[in-house]
């Protein structure tokens, strides 16, 4: 039963989020129709990350079984052609062993986080950032978002239902550069809490405000206590760049 | 009774181009109902470029008069609580000599045309590229491009219902490069014809899609005829990225 590892590109706003919910389409769904609709085959089909409604993709990973053996990039046209009148764009299909699980295979996670910091709201990327319209000060943030970086216990940052076993984890990159009016954040992981990102880069727009130093961000991640956390940012602004497995290409180096 | 220059984002999709037609709303009458909300005042709003339907602006240019000395940022502020609704964004309002105008005193326009050159479909892109799924030259595109930058007749690459006096315009800058699965070109000259950089792309894609070499573009060039000339690129790609008047910053620098 050949596997196949998609990689997938979507608009979040579209979509209630990667898992099926009562109360609209979610990613996971649309694409099982699809393979449906292409193969004939109820399948299942394990996203690297279960993103929130409203939440990107520019790279999610996922794997689905087929009983057939279809042409990888047969795979990807047809499923394109059934998804054509959804934000959903498969972007590769490709053949792998059957042992490999995009959840699980997975050795990491890069997000982006994108702030448009112009007192003009967005009109061009609206739904694609997350629009502050007061300055922040993103050397401030920049230089607390330091504080995040290595192995810690991240409770502060987790939402509180986040059904993760373990709230320590190792942030391996958390960078903050100002692009004209537009503020870019990039996180990577070996893989982040829920709303953990979002909740890192409220806390730094509070930085970013003044209304927190870098030292008030070292007594919350100190906390362990989500109450000592900043807000979350809204999910419009976040994006999964890319999932990673061991002997890929890195694609941190291209962002 | 002084007169006020805007600066304008918007997204093209949403708008049946800059002027009033019958079947929509055009970006100038949603600027001109937000001028009436405001200040109760009806006006024209006069542009740089009448942008086309499906044409994205990033930096249009446009006046208006005032019969009341408001503050320029009040001007914008209001302007984009009554179009908060609407994909319009006033990036800046600026008060300007009695004798500015935004289309005569415009000593240059700088468009961008964006192509998604990759097999799979845009989903987070989608509205804002020219999805072209086989692979172009892009190469071979940038070399012809040469060929139309200078002062030409561009009968073969105007629009047949163009209203302007003379086809003959200097075509400041015409470059084209690759952004990863993206091709971006970027033209620059004091004014253009109706559809001029649609078609200039249109045609451009035939060259980087082997159909054409530089040789035939120049060949259309030469014959003075539109049915000589390429396809005209979809709306879709465009956008008026900014408009030069003399003594300000060139925005040229920048992209």
């Amino acid at each position: 039963m050949p596997r196949y590892k998609l990689t997938l590109e979507y608009h979040g706003g579209a979509f209630v989020g990667w898992q099926r919910q009562d109360n609209g389409l979610g990613v996971q769904q649309a694409v099982e129709e699809a393979v449906r609709a292409f193969a004939g085959e109820t399948v299942t089909v394990h996203a690297a990350g279960r993103t929130d409604a409203g939440v990107h993709a520019a790279g999610q990973a996922a794997h689905l079984d087929l009983a057939k053996d279809w042409a990888a990039d047969k795979v990807r046209d047809a499923l394109n052609f059934h998804l054509k009148d959804l934000a959903i764009s498969v972007l590769s299909a490709a053949p792998v062993a059957d042992d490999f699980h995009a959840r699980f295979s997975a050795s990491g996670r890069a997000y982006a986080y994108r702030i448009l910091n112009r007192r003009p709201p967005p009109a061009l990327e609206a739904g694609q950032v997350w629009w502050a319209p007061k300055p922040l000060d993103t050397d401030a943030m920049a230089e607390a978002a330091r504080v995040l970086v290595g192995h810690h216990d991240f409770t502060s940052f987790r939402a509180v239902h986040c059904q993760a076993k373990s709230p320590v984890k190792t942030l391996d990159r958390l960078e903050v550069q100002r692009l004209g009016t537009e503020i870019l954040i990039q996180a990577r992981a070996r893989s982040f809490l829920h709303h953990q990102v979002r909740n890192m880069v409220g806390s730094l727009a509070w930085v970013g405000q003044g209304k927190w130093t870098k030292r008030d961000l070292e007594r919350a991640l100190a906390a362990r206590d989500r109450a000592a956390g900043g807000p979350t940012a809204p999910a419009e602004g976040l994006c999964l760049i890319a999932v990673i497995y061991d002997g890929d290409p890195d694609p941190s180096d291209e962002n």
